[in-house]
């Protein structure tokens, strides 16, 4: 268990009123408790609540998941053949009420109400999302880890770049490389697109071949004990044209301005807001269809976005992707992506990989 | 659209006293309709309603999904930044309850009440679930043709075993094979299991290596065309002991047993039964330490298990495992499944890869 995490959530629960909630989310629990399963559509829950006379925690848990004693004091187990939710509804204080994860499946949360387990079931698992948002040391140092070996892992992409390789190709052997490095898996399916393929944000890499002079767009993260990484780097193959250099220099401009602003205090919206400017001021504004960025950490999109509709200020601590870019359909696509920590004055940038314009020998 | 299984589903709605209903499944989502998208956190449902002055399904889907107009007539689109709950309640007559899907999220499910969409919400899903049981003739063709790729999968994996392959090396090249026959995916992740490995029913395939003699267990399924298969064999690789041949026979007693007495009007507990009496009486009774089988389709498992605790009499259309086994730890373990379609006076087995001893040559 850390005592701590979970005195943070029980806190933000407090501020809603609430002084009990059902935490789902397998990664949430595992920040909390330290133990991780994926229980598919078997019921598993940390029921937190600040009532003075029970444990802070108990999760609840069936007995075909290899045990979590070691990692949670007050533990109810049961089989397949026992329903659960008599279970829980005896924990809950049936007089307040329970806040519950987003998402809780319904083949739960009825009979939960049918039960009475509570005098009311309110959406609250933002209180684990915001606490995960705050990254605390050893999470940083383990972010840093993942975004280095993200940068060595670019190294290694740049290299695989040559007449008639595939997309799917280099796709395949990212697994190999991120784990010589150190990590364990992806933290998403890596995205290598050729040409105007780039053009496409969430292009699926392919039997697409590569042909000199292609421009090459890379699109990848790792998870190194179970943190996260996230970059994007946009390859020259050939002299770029005034037309490419363009497309690129505005999006390389839009991420440094982006990057640049980040303090505690300026807002989510006021940092997606200062690279869109500048890419609708070249020109491209229509061009650039998404979000500036996520936050990250456990799963590679976290709650939070860095959109011109999230108006909350950073805060210390969090950890998001800058990820400005330009897509001209059947023609040019650039995208240049950074993961941030905010720090007391501005945010410590993860990745090192350069962002100046790099033609590739091939 | 496919308007015949839609006046199922509405059927066993109305079975159940419900005129309205919410499908979330994706797989029962593309059953009804033909259209198949993953929504992860994003909403996407099916509206279902028996009410004369409504279109009897409406479909209600984010626009970053590819169209599913071609599918659905009545549709009602919505963006990221929109909130589906309002048009939902729209959609809904609120004097009536409604039928939710079991894995309709909390994110969904409390809005929707706050909304007052419906009179109450009542778990619904198993008149979908209950309607996919039961498989029509074009369903029928494409889960024989899935088995009889597993079958001629079987072939190539006693094929493999040879001294010092590992478990992780035939069951890495199995789904290069299952492409080469014509399926498309794995139904599950594939079990090769090389001695007493095959005492864990659930073994995962590892770097063990493959010594002449041991006894190699197989649990492999493909996807053809959106329809699984499943079936296990065991192989010898040197003449069996009078014990292993023992708990072989005893296994394949029970398989033939089991499959024996499939006919409409038995109980799944009673096919059950069938097969556990003869293990019982062999003495092997407390290794065997799971249902019988499951009901299997879109995904290799549906609900609906073979077990003692499922008293309901199998109908015709049903396709279910039947996969008896002993499981002697550190010792031996066999495994011999089927899968059977229920006809008018018995069943037809799926899988014709012979259930007699094989001594494969290595």
């Amino acid at each position: 268990m850390n005592d701590q995490r979970v005195e943070r959530v029980l806190a933000r629960l407090a501020d809603k009123g609430l002084s009990q909630a059902l935490i789902c989310d397998p990664l949430s629990i595992w920040y909390l408790t330290g133990y991780y399963t994926q229980p598919f559509e078997r019921f598993f829950a940390l029921y937190l609540t600040s009532r003075e006379d029970q444990p802070q925690a108990t999760m609840f848990c069936n007995r075909l998941f290899p045990s979590a004693g070691d990692c949670c004091e007050n533990i109810v187990l049961f089989s397949d053949t026992d329903n659960p939710v008599p279970l829980v509804a005896a924990a809950c204080d049936p007089s307040s009420a329970l806040g519950v994860d987003k998402d809780l499946a319904a083949r739960w949360l009825l009979p939960l109400m049918d039960a009475g387990a509570a005098a009311g079931f309110v959406l609250a698992s933002d209180a684990a999302d915001d606490t995960r948002s705050i990254k605390d040391d050893a999470e940083k140092d383990l972010m840093r880890e993942a975004s280095r070996i993200n940068d060595e892992a670019m190294k290694w992409l740049a290299a695989q770049v040559r007449e008639g390789v595939t997309e799917e190709e280099i796709a395949s052997g990212l697994l190999g490389e991120y784990r010589r490095l150190g990590a364990q898996d992806h933290s998403f399916s890596p995205i290598v697109s050729f040409g105007a393929n780039a053009a496409d944000p969430h292009h699926e890499p392919d039997q697409t071949v590569f042909h000199k002079g292609d421009m090459v767009l890379f699109d990848v993260g790792c998870k190194y004990q179970w943190y996260c990484s996230d970059m994007t780097r946009t390859f020259f193959t050939a002299e770029p044209t005034a037309h490419q250099l363009e497309v690129y220099e505005t999006v390389r401009r839009a991420n440094e301005a982006a990057e640049a602003i980040v303090k505690p205090g300026v807002t989510f919206a006021e940092i997606d807001l200062t690279a869109r400017r500048i890419i609708e001021e070249a020109g491209y504004g229509e061009y650039f269809t998404h979000r500036l960025g996520h936050q990250i950490g456990l799963v590679d999109h976290e709650p939070g976005d860095v959109s011109a509709t999230h108006d909350e200020p950073v805060q210390v601590g969090q950890i998001f992707s800058i990820e400005p870019g330009i897509y001209l359909p059947n023609d040019v696509g650039v995208r240049i992506e950074d993961l941030v920590i905010v720090t007391e004055d501005g945010c410590e940038v993860l990745n090192h990989y350069p962002h100046e314009v790099c033609v590739l020998e091939v």
